[in-house]
């Protein structure tokens, strides 16, 4: 049994991680970590696990962590992993970081969109951009994996295979997406979570200044081999889970609808969390909520030289903790899919 | 007080339409048309306006149609109006359609996207795309006016005014547009308006095919004095109402957040229903619920030489029988928005 | 005109009734108090009013109150009335308090209900319980209004007749009501108002502890002339707005169910904003929702010796701003529905 | 493993039940009945699940059945059952019935409610009543079970401890439930299950007609040794799945709080899908959505000598298609939670 701690097990991310984790064949929960909680029980604050759990809260004590866990999930606010990310690979624990810490790669970034001075450089380098479906080999390999962000990880996908073959332009793909509420946490945040915000609503919001927009050209570059430029909008959706981006490119070299499809199954043939609709059927939030799944649609109209691809995942599991169980079962050399159906 | 008929008086929109005339200060509905509830009372058939009228829904009978009512409202499905213009034409009466047969100038479209062979070929250039803010003086002289398409006005109303002012490119405009649940009608469409369907959930639908799609490039391309290409997205969104569409284009000519933001408001400067959000700030539904408004914003990103615009509204009223009295109040000289606020 | 002045002006409840009185033919919004917003523009902070006033928020200045307004809308937190009502008093202003300082008759219950001294107790017994369908002229007499809860609203509309009437037993009512969220107000409170707490969800809360509970108590005995027992049940509702309130008697005097209709229409029969339902109909939230409207259904079972009725209304207008602008527009002698159409 | 048919697979219902089979440990899925789908797949049909089984629905044979199935669930409608109940007898299979036709003892009911002839009136004592946590003996032994309906299930294990123990009155028992929209199946049903009907809607419906009150009754006095009167209040609740019952009750013999909660969780100590709530607390729907339990709480006003239970369940899992799965676990000799967590 692989021994699982978790910092910052308080939030709704790590709620969801907890559940999984308590159903896992392979896993075992051993600490969690929360500043707020600490001696309380786990159960009492998170209602979805009532009764599964007798764990206790503890405080943050990296020597307790690396004596006794063989993986620590970082569920914690932006700019925290990299304070402790040196410390950390000392020991031989293995850690999933589910902040944008270990996610970009240019230092410059972290300052300029997360407002940090990044203190772990070097390992920027070294950490994996966990995408099992990008990244499954490097993954098995490290000790650090930067989890992805949940918009990202709908956008990459939808994306990547068209990026590799050159099918489509890489300059000014357009990018609308919507997303429950629980993106926003589960602390109040005005105009966003309050019931009042978003019930019969839909509103775009950080227009031109998500943080996920660096990440989302960061990796589309990686795999394009050029520079990337998207322009992304968010929108606030009113359903508790789910995202779904509508991604427009230019077709760059013409695709019948039926090879695109083909493109985008052998692409993800050895995927198990992939799903590709049929030819002239696209994904529904409801066909991904509360599964580890993304399922992806595409539409070419070769008249007007365009390209649409629909993806939907489960923002809290493939955008987050399922996505995260997924790399630690790669990690430790588990099936893909152990303790995520 | 102008004398209103309304045919095919059981729909959704026909009850908007209904609530509206009901308060208006200066119309009185006379004739209320459904084949279906002939002899009923309307306010049995719509809840909304119970113990407001005592009027019961009759027969179609044209001759006393064009004796008794100043204007018609057409509230029928696609391929009626087409049927019984020429008639209406030789009274007196005006008329107002909001199904899509006169929406469209080309009777080939009308073939190929509505199935049906025009049968008043002659009046489609004769009638008036009925979106007063761009056509309001031949409104004011028509006798016939095609009512908009509910994602055309706020497509059109988002578009025009950078079309018009040369600031975008007319080819690859791309648009995704999220609609309420209203705007697939009252009656059971599988896979659409049932509660199972929609709640919890958001899909593409009709992608490819939708049957706006021609009429937006109808009448951007009449803005833009030039072909315009569009990619046109649309999403059933779980509310009852409302449209939010986001339209990337690419920047033709540069130019400052602040000069757009001016721009689009000297446009509208006489729409009495258009708000323009200041700069930084975004449409939300919310906004526009249960109102006849347009609510518009933009971004621009000029690193990407990419232009966002919002447009947010009520799917039903800007969108339908809001925008059709807003016609009538034209055509009889009132005050635009009498009755409308 | 009638000059209006709102103490606690950025409020849900007082946004609402912000929107109400500027659209009253026959009100001037004149002063608005916050706190926290001294100095900003009220259409800043309520978006749903935005461009419609350039009022500013003001401290609170009971002398400039007093000079400038005619009547002053207390929308202030519970225990804050009290504090100063003796001193409006020497004025000629008239006040309307929407908290329930001045609901409760009995200084005891405020103290262990509300927790606090009451401190003007002199005029407990002075002011008027404002449900206008009851007490309207006492309403035209006073100075001094307390508005009733959203809840006592819809529960006391559907009991009174029976009652008053001798139909039912006055111990052992059971009431479930079920009331949307913007019933607990617009600052966060954990479990209640975050959309993922309300989301997908329904749960009974303040069980056994509603503060609501005496003032439908002391209602009813006044109603029934004898003490009047209830158990009150309250629920969250996944919707933003509106009450129903399903509340079981049992039958002292057997009934009809024609008769019972007759009794709450001939009970009703000068109340503008009563909707009796025919027989074998019953109320929905979208009967009431955005209106001043209270709709009632009943249903008899003369079997087992027990009725039913059910009562809707908009919590934000008939159960708090609508009514208040309806006890205005009594004390200042207008047509009951004046502003509320 | 078990090999399990469905006869009138295509129904809601009975999408749940395949879903929950095709995951089940011990059990198979090999016939799918549908009249209408014969010869379609069944993962097009069902969207939740595509892609894991690769089963086409068949036209009804019941010798086929007899002979490939060890048990046979039926989620016809009301009114199949009792048609080849007689038939199915003469084979060895086992039959779950989640229809009505088994449910109800006496004859004269079916017809009164139901509106036929019961044809297998000898069958109705035989037939064993399928709520685990009163009756898993019984169950264990027969060969035919009545799944119970949605809504008495809530009640009934909410009500049972406290009739066998004699805590409460047995007459004029309030009953006040909510139920999510999938309650009302999956066919369009005016007025009920439309988007635009319960969108932002709360509403009774079938009041003093429900076809569960006989069935309620007829359980409770069961339990009860006594005759017992209820009056049952449906509400159709704007969710998709979930019901909340809201019970009140006179109390009879007093009792404490703490001492009610220890006689539920005494009741029910050996049945794992009962949760009863600390004092204090509440059941929320949120607790047992997608979840086969039964989520109780009480609170006791020895003041007012009433009592109020509350109970939550999944109405497609505990209310339909779990609770059948947990049946025939207990007639196969299973776990009784064998793929149902």
């Amino acid at each position: 049994m692989i021994k699982v701690g978790i910092a910052g097990a308080s939030s709704l991310t790590a709620e969801v991680l907890i559940k999984i984790i308590l159903k896992h064949p392979m896993a075992e929960l051993v600490y969690a970590e929360s500043e707020h909680y600490n001696g309380k029980k786990l159960d009492e604050i998170h209602s979805s696990v009532m009764g599964e759990t007798d764990l206790i809260f503890s405080k943050f004590n990296i020597n307790e962590i690396c004596k006794n866990c063989d993986v620590l999930f970082l569920t914690k606010d932006n700019g925290y992993a990299h304070l402790i990310a040196e410390k950390l690979k000392k020991s031989s624990i293995k850690v999933i970081d589910l902040s944008a810490d270990f996610r970009i790669k240019n230092a410059a970034i972290h300052k300029k969109w997360y407002g940090f001075e990044h203190k772990s450089k070097k390992l920027l380098s070294e950490a994996v951009y966990g995408l099992p479906e990008l990244y499954g080999e490097q993954i098995k390999k490290t000790w650090l994996v930067a989890n992805p962000g949940c918009y990202p990880t709908s956008i990459i996908l939808a994306s990547a295979p068209l990026l590799k073959l050159n099918i489509v332009e890489t300059q000014n793909i357009c990018i609308s997406s919507c997303s429950g509420v629980s993106g926003a946490g589960r602390n109040p945040k005005p105009g966003m979570n309050m019931f009042m915000d978003s019930y019969r609503n839909l509103f775009p919001y950080k227009v031109g200044e998500h943080r996920h927009t660096p990440e989302i050209e960061q990796e589309l570059k990686e795999v394009a081999h050029a520079p990337v430029s998207v322009t992304f909008i968010p929108h606030l959706l009113p359903v508790d889970r789910g995202i779904l981006s509508t991604i427009f490119f230019k077709i760059k070299n013409s695709i019948s609808e039926k090879a695109l499809i083909d493109v985008f199954k052998e692409f993800y043939v050895n995927s198990p969390f992939i799903k590709i609709c049929p030819t002239g059927k696209f994904p529904a939030l409801s066909n991904v909520i509360s599964t580890n799944f993304c399922c992806i649609g595409a539409r070419v109209d070769r008249t007007r030289g365009q390209l649409v691809v629909f993806s939907a995942i489960d923002n809290l599991i493939k955008g987050a903790s399922g996505q995260a169980v997924q790399n630690m079962n790669i990690m430790f050399g588990l099936e893909e899919d152990s303790g995520l159906n």
